[in-house]
């Protein structure tokens, strides 16, 4: 839109998200980015928040466990039926050697002139915990203009926490073999996913031993009457067993929308990110108006805490 | 101590806490967490930040890498040469599950007559992110009292981060075969350890592979004139590779004793905890003053941040 002479950028809605394709959704989260606050944003979020057509699918284990391979083996599957997807990949690693021993995780082989496919990595952010505020944004707004959105994280222990924080449904991967799967689901596991897959099942009796295990540890953790966690094997390379797991995880959808439970559990997600949110920004705060808090030579942090902590 | 009828504990110094043994230790980290603002802790933390004795060594990998076995060899390999060892589990598990999946998790085979060994588990606590405020202080007290703390963090990622922001010297352990280790060095590593064992080491040519594969990931990533990673081999069951193992864990102290950068190293850790101690109460403090932050059906959490921040 030109208006005397100076190029006014068409406002980001809903509905130029629609209408804009993957560009218009690669600029609105760098905006994103740019200016969290801005009523703009703000804005968008909120309109996006309130019309949800997705559903958010979280997929975490061990690094090694062939989450790459399963991502793009559910994609092509959802691709097949006509569902668009939105893809998260949150990078768990920090600082230092961020660049140097990263490289590109995705992995993803998907086709970039699909208008139908999006895949972002994002950054876990550094260690004040949860997701980045940012992923939680970019999950709402595809939230709104895809049929599935998938994030994947990397990792055991806090990365369940994580994102059961913002996905709907959790898959969590384990492998045959490495170890024992029982001892892993019992160091591992946090949170209770919703279904579990055992991949690599093309290795047999390991692959069937792993889910042997798995169900055992399961039994304790389920509730009489709620979701029958399913625990599935898959070879994605052979595409085997894929059929089964979209079948599971479309079962969790239909489970969800059963008596109002993914309302209530979004409603609960989104009171937990407030609580974080604020969290965060107080902090924030709090460390800009302690100033300068570098310690002298043998000076106890403990004891400037309790001088900081009479002061709030 | 009696005075006049009443008992009066014997105030907790650096000097009875020598003199106590391991129950006085105990006894000290329940006073901690129970009163970590009270003058006498302060004292007691700040009294033992000064004087520190022992190496403090960080321990990380994924689950079923066999980290229990290994540091059993090394408690051994520490207590046959007379060094007395406090080791810190850090339980990565939260909230939900922690109870019914997890059971005892530090499975080390000591001797609880041994007064030269003193095991504790903790909490990794919330989604706050970074090691506890009590790990810390557990640390730094014991770092006072003993020659050698082990601090053990399951995973990847976000442990590495926090066992760096604690320990001295930090291994990261990894195994062979599954997967691929330089798969493995690309997405888990988020900080640079000081020695990387490469575990069952009895399994021959994909061990070697392994050691080959992270010998190559980190020659990416070493400062030219710096601490020279050694890559090791253990076959911690057969007790093989332990003490090559000790010998690089003392050289490591060794090359930090070299010019101050011990000191300096444990005060930037320290400033460190001091930002994130102060970031994490004032954000606790913030959502306190915050009040009910529960969302009404169909209410946006972007919205209500943003009227909320501009409260700030």
């Amino acid at each position: 839109m030109h208006t005397g002479g100076h190029f006014v950028p068409e406002p980001m809605t809903l509905l130029s998200l629609r209408a804009g394709g993957k560009a218009a959704l690669a600029r609105a989260l760098a905006r994103i980015e740019q200016a969290p606050d801005s009523a703009e944003v703000v804005d968008l979020l909120s309109d996006a928040y309130a019309a949800p057509t997705a559903q958010v699918v979280g997929m975490t284990g061990p690094p090694g466990v062939g989450k790459s391979t399963l991502m793009n083996a559910l994609i092509q599957a959802w691709r097949a039926s006509g569902q668009r997807v939105a893809c998260i990949a949150v990078d768990p690693s920090s600082r230092r050697s961020g660049g140097a021993l990263l490289g590109d995780r995705t992995r993803l082989s998907t086709d970039p002139e699909d208008q139908g496919i999006f895949v972002r990595s994002m950054a876990a952010r550094d260690r004040l915990g949860g997701l980045a505020g940012l992923t939680i944004s970019a999950m709402v707004l595809m939230r709104a203009l895809y049929d599935v959105v998938l994030i994947e994280t990397v990792g055991v222990g806090q990365s369940e926490t994580e994102v059961v924080g913002v996905a709907d449904t959790v898959l969590f991967c384990v492998q045959p073999g490495s170890g024992d799967s029982l001892q892993f689901m019992k160091a591992g596991i946090a949170e209770i996913p919703h279904v579990v897959v055992v991949t690599k099942a093309d290795m047999g009796p390991p692959a069937r031993r792993a889910r042997a295990d798995v169900k055992g540890a399961l039994s304790l953790a389920e509730e009489p009457g709620g979701w029958a966690i399913p625990v599935l094997m898959v070879a994605a390379m052979e595409k085997r067993g894929i059929d089964d797991l979209v079948a599971a995880i479309d079962a969790h959808a239909l489970y969800l929308r059963d008596g109002g439970r993914l309302a209530a559990a979004r409603r609960a997600q989104a009171g937990q990110w407030l609580v974080e949110a604020v969290r965060e920004r107080f902090g924030r705060e709090g460390v800009r108006r302690a100033g300068d808090l570098s310690l002298a030579t043998n000076e106890s942090p403990f004891r400037r805490l309790a001088e900081l902590a009479q002061r709030l």
